[in-house]
């Protein structure tokens, strides 16, 4: 025989994983010192790894010392409490000791046979969540519907369209192949997967609708009817629509019921994207946002953009199940078992495009479990009275102004001496280090978005923050 | 304000940390003491659950206490050193690590503004790794094109089919959607996921061939030519051909040379899929795996198949990373920014179907570091060299014959006496808890497949496994 592999003893892995923990723990004791944003140029981190991989082995020793030298220089570090940028990726130190026990484990969970824990904790803690959320009964799994995390919003949008594709060619599509022109429908601030999700199924972007919006940037059912109406008597072939609660550009809510009702009218998929605020229903307070869900076809929102858990975690949920697991089934003798032949099981190969999956609904489970009910609460509180005390700040301000609404704690502004001196104060924040925003346009006119999401974000921060903008802002003037 | 959520401080999150890393290592221990399989009923596991999210948070102590009553006996242990099924998932230490650590940076990579070290360290190792496996440049950053890490082979498909059905299509498709018959030809004993992709494309099952395949259950280079010419006689476009490196039925290598001549003189993209087995070439006694590749467009091998780290990593390589980010670049306003505009940078959001990503290329660095090269080389021959050892055994016995021949360290056989009594040896053997095993069919006949690939497998377990088998076989003759 060979020379053994060096692999780990169980010994060997508990020391190297404390010192990880040590790592891990020691990073985010620091974080706040940190400058938000990287500031290297590109190819720095290349040119800091040797050309070639390593012949023999290295202690686990210089491959962490490597982490502070060579990558957390050039991180930016989404997890700083002065992270308003994008929506923040949520982690949390329950929801990353998930994703430890998740990769110790090691499990498969295609099937439910392949791991029957895996698939069926999935399921529960959906429905747990769907509770949560006080989402419509369709989407648990004790009715005709369920939950499925997917690693995305995007990928959960292209799942909807494709069962929105079939259902709408009698479930020939993926047999046949995409054939006329089907079209499908989402205001014109709707979020790029849309697109993106289009042109992979084959539908063509040139048969996505972008319905105009209202004041509020918010989709108008009026024009949405129209659209459609437009589409029939052109010849083409309607097939789903895409609400969004919460846009990415500015938080805006399209008027689901009102769209539902189009959509049941004409027959047309409805699923809802509602990635980042979403989540915020488990406050009472906030369950206007689920107005009109009972007519959605599916449903994605995202734990990992604003409920404590780690990327890559989005809730996604249909109403019919059997719609999506018909679009997306193929089953090869080898992955023929008992348990799916009795049809009393759940094999979420069928739910998703990918056929392998990690144990996702661990992160997940521990979330829930360590925060509760009321802790989840609280964590979305605290973001939107941050949030909302900011807005009132700049709307105060002789040189800023609100450009939107603010929605839950997304807060939109813009310079009022124009588009290049709002510009110019978001280089001018972001060059600081001490915080990071991002940009988008909002009726036409470049804006600033500040969403407050960190779990270890605080009064302290968003009050500094505060006294980062003001200062630039009159400097921008100045 | 309202009442702060209950986050763990840097110094509660290591003390939980530690308690995390010994259940996994504590797990690992007694991994080998385990049944494979869950011997467990549909709807065992949500029975031990309450039926609601806590409302209020729970100690960490009850949730891991949770995982060893409800968890655990309820997997199939797919890291056992008994674990013979599908192919393998392989984890391993320093891969576990990887992932804690890219969990508690929790930074989120879709551009590489984002978190250049996350962009960048990919690039790098997925380079290191065309190095180890003596890859064609084109695969190479430094040249046309370049790698990226997919959560699965599936996935890496769906890009190399949408890319091939763009150049197909003169870059038409994705806005105008697709038009006519596109063809897509594999061969008859590929992946599922192959006809999942070709589903999801909008392309139609209808328009994949399955072309035949000879003795060895490989492709037909001429049957091919064939069907290509009766598809452009009968007004189809072909667009693509997949071929595979290792057959997850059998281990079965398509002719790619033969292959790659084929698409070169029809003007085909071809992508190569080998998940499982294109990591052997590690080895330079496997180097054949390689042969003709540098006549490929794209290929995707797994390190979360057989190269110790753990789902979900799947290396996927284009020779023209152009034609990949044309067909899924999709840029909104909020997504803009200047590394992206100064061309001089990979935003890696447009080389695959997501948008958001995690920093999957830590823990497949952490595992080249620790290994090396060469530990990566014995890691494979160690497992080769036992399934040598196994396939000698089976064709030495009375009752068992090979299926196929032995490819890598995938070994398929049968039982003499039909398929009733393979399926009786194979739930024989599973019904023990002592190994797992799986099936196929090869040449229309029932198969057990058995792939030596667990990290912790050593020849003990598969003297042990072969002792089970032998004592079946003969079992199931009587």
């Amino acid at each position: 025989m060979s020379e053994p592999a060096p692999h780990l003893s169980p010994q060997e892995f508990r020391r190297r994983g404390y010192a990880a923990v040590d790592w891990v723990a020691g990073y985010l004791e620091r974080l706040e010192t940190l400058p938000v944003t990287a500031d290297v140029e590109p190819g720095w981190v290349r040119a800091q790894l040797p050309g070639q991989a390593p012949e023999d082995g290295e202690d686990f020793a210089a491959v962490l010392a490597d982490l502070d030298r060579v990558v957390v220089p050039a991180l930016m570090h989404w997890q700083h409490p002065a992270f308003f940028g994008y929506f923040p990726a949520n982690a949390s130190g329950p929801a990353i000791l998930g994703d430890l026990v998740s990769a110790g484990l090691g499990v498969q969970g295609m099937l439910w046979a392949t791991s029957p824990a895996c698939t069926e904790l999935e399921t529960h803690v959906l429905d747990w969540l769907a509770d949560l959320l006080d989402l419509p009964r369709a989407f648990r799994s004790d009715g005709t519907g369920g939950g499925v995390l997917q690693d995305s919003a995007s990928s959960g949008t292209l799942c909807a369209l494709l069962a929105a594709r079939e259902r709408a060619t009698g479930f020939a599509s993926t047999d046949e192949g995409v054939r006329g022109l089907l079209t499908v429908y989402a205001s014109s601030e709707t979020h790029s997967s849309i697109e993106k999700a289009v042109r992979v199924a084959g539908l063509g972007a040139a048969q996505l609708r972008h319905v105009p919006v209202d004041a509020r940037l918010a989709l108008r059912p009026d024009a949405l009817a129209s659209a459609i109406a437009a589409d029939r008597a052109a010849g083409a072939t309607p097939c789903a629509v895409v609400a969004t609660v919460g846009t990415t550009s500015t938080g805006a809510v399209d008027p689901v019921r009102a769209v539902g009702e189009v959509c049941r009218g004409e027959g047309l998929w409805l699923h809802v994207d509602a990635a980042w605020a979403g989540v915020a229903s488990v406050c009472p307070e906030h369950r206007a946002l689920n107005d009109g869900l009972e007519l959605a076809d599916s449903y994605a929102t995202n734990p990992h953009k604003w409920l404590l858990t780690n990327f890559d975690c989005s809730a996604f949920y249909v109403a019919d199940r059997a719609a999506l697991v018909t679009t997306l089934s193929v089953l090869p003798e080898y992955l023929r078992n008992a348990a799916t032949e009795s049809g009393k099981v759940v094999d979420y190969r069928d739910w998703q495009i990918p056929l392998g999956r990690r144990f996702r609904a661990l992160k997940l489970w521990f979330v829930v479990r360590h925060y509760g009910a009321r802790g989840l609460r609280a964590h979305i509180r605290h973001h939107v009275e941050l949030a909302a005390l900011l807005a009132e700040r700049i709307a105060a301000d002789p040189s800023l102004e609100l450009a939107a609404e603010r929605s839950l704690a997304l807060v939109c502004f813009r310079h009022r001496d124009g588009d290049e001196a709002s510009e110019a104060l978001l280089n001018r924040l972001n060059a600081s280090g001490a915080l990071l925003l991002t940009h988008t346009r909002a009726h036409g006119r470049y804006t600033l978005r500040l969403a407050v999401g960190g779990a270890g974000t605080q009064r302290r921060h968003v009050e500094a923050a505060w006294e980062h903008i003001a200062a630039a802002a009159a400097a921008v003037s100045g």
